[in-house]
């Protein structure tokens, strides 16, 4: 359902009942069930520099290490009970091993196998585990390319919550979702349909092309989104903290480390999921999100937002533009053997050449005929500037 | 499993793996599926006075008025999209007419009459609802005197999450949680893991006492607790801001308005689900809390947390002493014809009395020999004070 | 003292006592002693659509009407109980009409009016004051062609710090500082120091050429500031509050409000003063700043803080560049007889050309050799995007 | 100005102009001028157990060690660009070695040397101080036998504010103000005054009791107070943080330390002085606040506040009462040659007998004829509860 023709809510964006997506190129749906899935769990990123890496994800961010040796550092955030929510692994290129996922039992992977075989995916099994701290695990080259896994049996470790003497002022308490770049939006928001997701936002012109969709298991905004793109590549992975001021914490310290340029986007607040972020980049240039307060998804008629591409408090509520590289550049995702999966473009528009680029437009009022004010526009037009 | 011979977590609490609760006296387990509940959805409370209670709820919390009449008010929270969170009703009498959830299916209704009907409970099934607003709805004497509801079929209004000019400095963002008075918690827990709730935290002793429970449908700590006491009575009903800040900017507005008398107890840091709170009391006596930041418990194995009922951090992670009413006073449940139930009168041990009576005791930590501090012990000591 | 061979410490600026400034083209030090000014107290800004203003003033940022007519509105803001901190007075070309200051006693504007006459200022007086709720005043054309004005007798009003009834998200507390657009920086902070301010903060290249400079009566980093441009002409008014999350509310509604663009840059933490800000433009293009949490600076040995033009921490410690606007544009400021004041250009170097522009160059950390990460390239690079 | 027969400000206190006190038996007021003050500096404490208030000061409250030796650490806030704020002494009794002011110039010390000889008072000057860090200083007994102390001359040390690195979730910013115990406080604020203080607000009943004032140098609320008790004793020594969040996380990280018997009262919101707080007890039983936002008072014709003694939001605006330990107890005070000052018993009536004893009676609205809620009268009358 596109947005042509319809009439938005108060705040701006239309609301309507999920459906089953239209793909022009669907990837066929599974006569087996899919397993089900309990949430995201962890990413595993390959770095090249494991002391850099740590520094980051350690001293900056504050990240609890639950176990590391000289390959790999297994960390965890402050609220998480399982082994951890983030492997940083060594490696020749800057890339992701596994958007992993955590399912609700063991038989679950069982259902993983048979719907990645009825598939004709590459799928490999490994009872005890491809990391540290996991068991019985599924791990596959899902259709649009990325490496996904599966995983039931985990290590439980304290859950730091109540340690106040451990917390940091930008303290991070739980993984919340991942972030995929793909060409073709509608064929993978369908794909991942199949496999249990549900859809609750989207970024849609009134042509009907998809920009963007965000996709929850659990009952937050999202456990993963997918944001048109070359693909497959990984846009970012994001942890969420208590409060507002946490995330402001962060620049202030990477400021007094000098480490500022850390930071690529925000800090701000999202249009799409109502979250307040901020977008950095660590030393290999992964993007990591910090976000928090979003909404309750869990009701199963829970109301489908589309948010029109052309309103530019889509992405940043104030209005806040979005800075080129946000829009162009992310992490390679690794095959099974460990090789980057090579890269298809995207053919349907891009965000931001329809909103920021030369012939580009934004609104911050939908039906005001004004132009931005002027000294809005250096910022919203590309080399308008001076 | 009792706290005696385990040992503690480094927060002082103890863990395990959640197992069927053991009742001496158990309500019976029906072979009837449960129906598949989502979430605590809303309370109907009986007030005397409708206009003193829209001051309350509406003029000083800042709900939002979805409907109202003569009779009724229909109230709902910032990020719902749901009819309402909350119908103030006039009555002669201040009491709860229903604590009630939202299932999965409008099937799930034919499952709660099947259900409750086995277990020789009261069941009425209204196709066009009890209230405003909901649809097939179905209301049931419970097995422990409380009335129940669940519904499906809702009217959808609009979020206002993001309509942040209607938000006040203390916005109420969801409902989340009942607590209900019962003079048996073993019996009343082990009816709600029949009913497809799990237990995510409990208060015991070192004799297997228990005082309390706290168990959720969606994953957070609770959808409903347990508080042992005279019952069937309700303890709270409890709503969610974002920040602490929210929370603190209740209490300054209440100074400002001459309505502090309206605080009973807080601001404070639960250690009991590690979230941020405070207790309000409305015009009718009814207990509200305001409530931020516990967390995650969706995972199936997430870890039960125990607390020693001597450990006074446990209602209050900063050792604030819960003050006496908090204990003893709780509001009337009305049965399926609007009559108060019987109370029950609670024969285990009473937790104000084992922590904060003459002969109770309470400890900072748990092997210190020494007393507390002189200049607590008149918080400590009812009756040692001057 | 410029910087050029000296230790900058370890949060990357330079400390130094104060000295009096040296300028290449003084104005004279007048040898009529200098009143005592309290603090910046109010600004009268000339709006060209008083109700389109009093939407922005009242109802957007929340500040209280004390009194208003057909001709003029004012202002107050939470703590204030003077009778106001801004007058919105309509006329026909936006401007500021007065930077006035409250002194210490009825006796200070007799040194005003010496002091001034002195100088060959124009100088007026009015026993009941150019606006309500003032009484004997003073204004000048000073000599670097702001229209200041002094006072001491005020009309009381009721300080509504405990009337959190009344407090929006975003409550405003006091009235924190102006800032001046000025040609010539160094003679322009001689001439305030004249007048009895101190030096708290500066801007400067290697070569010792001034970019800005920040001085305090109050003691807090500023009650007024110079920023090298064409001038004279009005930079911003700046207003406090509490707590950054109130900043942030500021933002949130203008999204709600569909106002976003009136956010020009921020919100972001200056490295200058070490506030948390935001810069809007109200509906005729005059800025406002949101600022909180700078430091006590009233000791008279206070340390004077010196920022690296090219340190890109120093105006925004998050490393977020500063959009050219802000550098750019502007309010005319008024002549005693309401005509704007003829603007002269700057001769010296421009800190958006030295920074920004095509020649410009910002450093993250002094000594680094490599460029600024790819992904940030485009921010600093003015015509560098796409 | 008794509070009888006046009209209170829409907030419940009353506002008056300062006057000079009455005092039945008042200290003279000397013929030579008082030293110019510029703000309180530091305390000395004498602690028993120089490890164990490390600990406290250090590893829970976060302050930076200047510098230590065996007998002595020095100890400075975030923003503090002087030596110290606190000096923390072992000696064989817990006891406040000096309140010491920093005054604006070096020959303010000559005046206090002649505004206390005047005085008949005991009085000591070191040209290389009394403590490391601190140049030319001037010790004396005061007329009410506090050991006061002055100087100017100080070691700049780096300011941290921007070490966000350094900076922990409940980081304290400035030292903000003492607090006093004295039996006659007419008497002291009429003294205080002759000092240079100005009083900013005061408790009061209806026939002109008084039972604590504040007064000021710097602009804020006070630098030091004066609580009505058997004296001289020191009440408090009161640190300021950014945010009401830093303060609620010392609360956290007490319990996480298992040392949240160190909080004795609060967090709250105060009536007077408009602030939110938090009061420690340090391992010697010394009272130490966390204290944020306060309001400005640097005007001359500043209005006083008067609060009635019965309005019990006036010490906790929430109108959660105060725990009876903080009313009757303090630390004492050394004279010159480090003996404890003999202490006067109080003889007007004591603020806890008149408000929450037997006999005392506090209202949180005026003229209400209703009594307290049930569930309020267990906090408010000692002896009631159960």
């Amino acid at each position: 359902m596109t947005i042509a023709g319809r009439t938005p809510t108060s705040s701006g964006f239309y609301v309507s009942e999920e459906v089953p997506i239209h793909a022009e190129n669907p990837v066929p749906t599974p006569s087996s069930p899919a397993p089900d899935i309990l949430r995201c769990a962890y990413m595993e990123l390959v770095v090249t520099d494991l002391a850099a890496s740590r520094e980051f994800y350690v001293d900056v961010l504050g990240l609890t290490v639950t176990e590391e040796d000289d390959e790999a550092i297994y960390l965890r955030t402050i609220e998480e009970f399982i082994h951890h929510n983030l492997v940083l692994r060594k490696g020749p290129v800057a890339a992701v091993a596994a958007f992993s996922y955590r399912v609700r039992t063991p038989e679950d992977l069982d259902k993983a196998v048979a719907f990645y075989t009825e598939l004709g995916c590459r799928v490999q099994r490994r009872e005890d585990g491809f990391v540290k701290g996991i068991g019985d695990s599924v791990r596959v080259e899902d259709p649009l390319g990325f490496p996904y896994e599966f995983f039931h049996a985990v290590e439980h470790v304290e859950r730091l919550a109540w340690r106040y003497d451990l917390h940091s002022p930008g303290a991070i308490m739980r993984l919340d979702h991942f972030n995929q770049v793909t060409p073709d939006v509608p064929k993978a928001v369908r794909h991942y349909q199949d496999l249990g997701f549900r859809v609750t936002e989207d970024i849609q012109d009134s042509d009907g092309v998809v920009y963007a969709a965000w996709m929850r298991r659990k009952p937050t905004v999202h456990d993963t989104a997918t944001t048109g793109g070359d693909g497959p590549r990984m846009h970012h992975v994001a942890f969420a903290t208590h409060e507002k001021h946490n995330i402001l914490a962060i620049c202030d310290k990477l400021g007094a480390l000098r480490r500022s340029d850390a930071i690529e986007r925000g800090p701000g607040r999202h249009g799409v999921s109502n979250a307040f972020y901020l977008y950095l980049r660590d030393p290999d240039g992964h993007r990591v999100e910090i976000y928090t307060q979003d909404y309750y998804t869990g009701d199963p008629d829970n109301p489908v937002i589309t948010w029109d591409v052309h309103d530019n408090q889509r992405r940043d509520w104030w209005g806040n533009p979005v800075v080129p590289s946000w829009y162009t550049e992310a992490s390679p995702v690794l095959d099974l053997d460990g090789n980057p999966q090579p890269v298809v473009a995207r053919t349907d528009a891009s965000e931001m050449a329809v909103t920021i680029g030369a012939d580009g437009f934004s609104y911050t009022r939908k039906d005001d005929t004004e132009e931005m004010p002027e000294y809005k526009q250096g910022e919203y037009k590309l080399g308008y500037q001076l």
